[in-house]
């Protein structure tokens, strides 16, 4: 059986449960505090990162490697445009949110807030959800000006950029950081992202200690 | 005329430099003090980072991203192994060293000690610094584990992962950072990447108010 080490509200684990589901792949989750440094999961991934992908003999880490991979082995339903400037737009973005939004947004304002509390490392620091709560503006306007022009994110087609904007957007979502009513356009493609199958298996998620809202599973939020 | 618009010890500017020239692409280098946010920069990149490359009409950026196009469009010499497995080892090990090393290592040096002082923000922080010395021991012995195995770092191949390996250490290098001495093997792989042409034009880089120590362009440190 493929399993996923996993963290609940990790927006790189996340994406790989996206595609996971999107593409039929069935994989048990198993939650891996990876912060306490378990020794047979240090084994696993001397990265000591989640997410870590056990795929048959494979242990697979790093998401966006693990993304290209199932989407080489598995390339139906394709999540990747079939021209070299599409997969360029579509890797170009996907690195626009797993490192300049993560670094501006998540970091700042989920991890702050949560991962602090569920690590013990103290409280946070309100600089730093200012930041965030400024940068997610920035970001939700740069969604609406490409969504403006475009059906997804990258293109006319739904891709991997699109399932790595809902997987920070949906963690963020979940502790109610994202203005929904600032842009028809983002709001609009959100609901479609959510409404989506695969999506099923995020919308159910709890974490200790902070409960869902009632809008973060709501399919008209 | 390609341009690529850079600062010299960037990791992500050198990684694009060396598949540029390991591939033969001709490009322009021009130097881009992107702290300084010049609006036409801005408005080629809203990222407002570099690598940029304008290749023929295209502006591209994010340097993984940059780098996958690059090997698509210009598919000789390889810089990814054919088998898929070859190349997820590839895009792992590239993970890594632009995340995790990039995160514990070269933020914590290189960043510390040259950004800080070019970008006008501030001393070094000892703590990070020391951080950074104690965090560059274990990614050398990972090296030195994974170069025991294999002739280059993801296989019997050179590939975007050794690229991106040296583009760190390089910088690094230059601040006079790197134990050569700690592994032979660590050691001689990174004087085959030194001796090959594709390096040639890192090892010219100079910084002002940062001399160029002796061993930095010596084949034969």
């Amino acid at each position: 059986m493929n399993r996923l080490y996993h963290v609940p509200l990790s927006p790189f684990c996340r994406k790989v449960r996206l595609v996971l589901a999107e593409k039929k792949i069935e994989a048990e989750l198993v939650e891996e505090r990876y912060w306490e440094r378990d020794p047979d999961f240090m084994r696993r991934n001397p990265a000591g990162k989640v997410p870590i992908l056990r795929l048959g003999e494979m242990n697979l880490a790093e998401s966006s490697a693990i993304c290209e991979y199932l989407e080489e082995v598995y390339p139906t339903p394709a999540l990747m445009p079939k021209d070299v400037e599409g997969r360029y737009e579509v890797r170009r973005l996907v690195s626009w949110f797993d490192d300049k939004f993560h670094q501006e947004v998540t970091s700042n304002l989920l991890y702050e807030r949560v991962n602090r509390k569920l690590m013990k490392s103290g409280y946070p620091v309100s600089a730093n959800v200012k930041a965030g709560s400024k940068g997610i503006k920035y970001h939700l306007d740069y969604m609406a000006w490409l969504l403006d022009r475009r059906r997804w994110l990258a293109g006319d087609a739904m891709t991997l950029a699109d399932f790595t904007a809902a997987a920070h957007l949906s963690c963020l979502d979940y502790t109610s950081d994202v203005d929904w009513n600032r842009s028809a356009v983002v709001k609009d493609w959100y609901a479609k992202i959510k409404s989506r199958p695969a999506f099923r298996s995020l919308l159910v998620d709890q974490v200790p200690g902070f409960p869902q809202p009632a809008h973060y599973a709501d399919l008209d939020f």
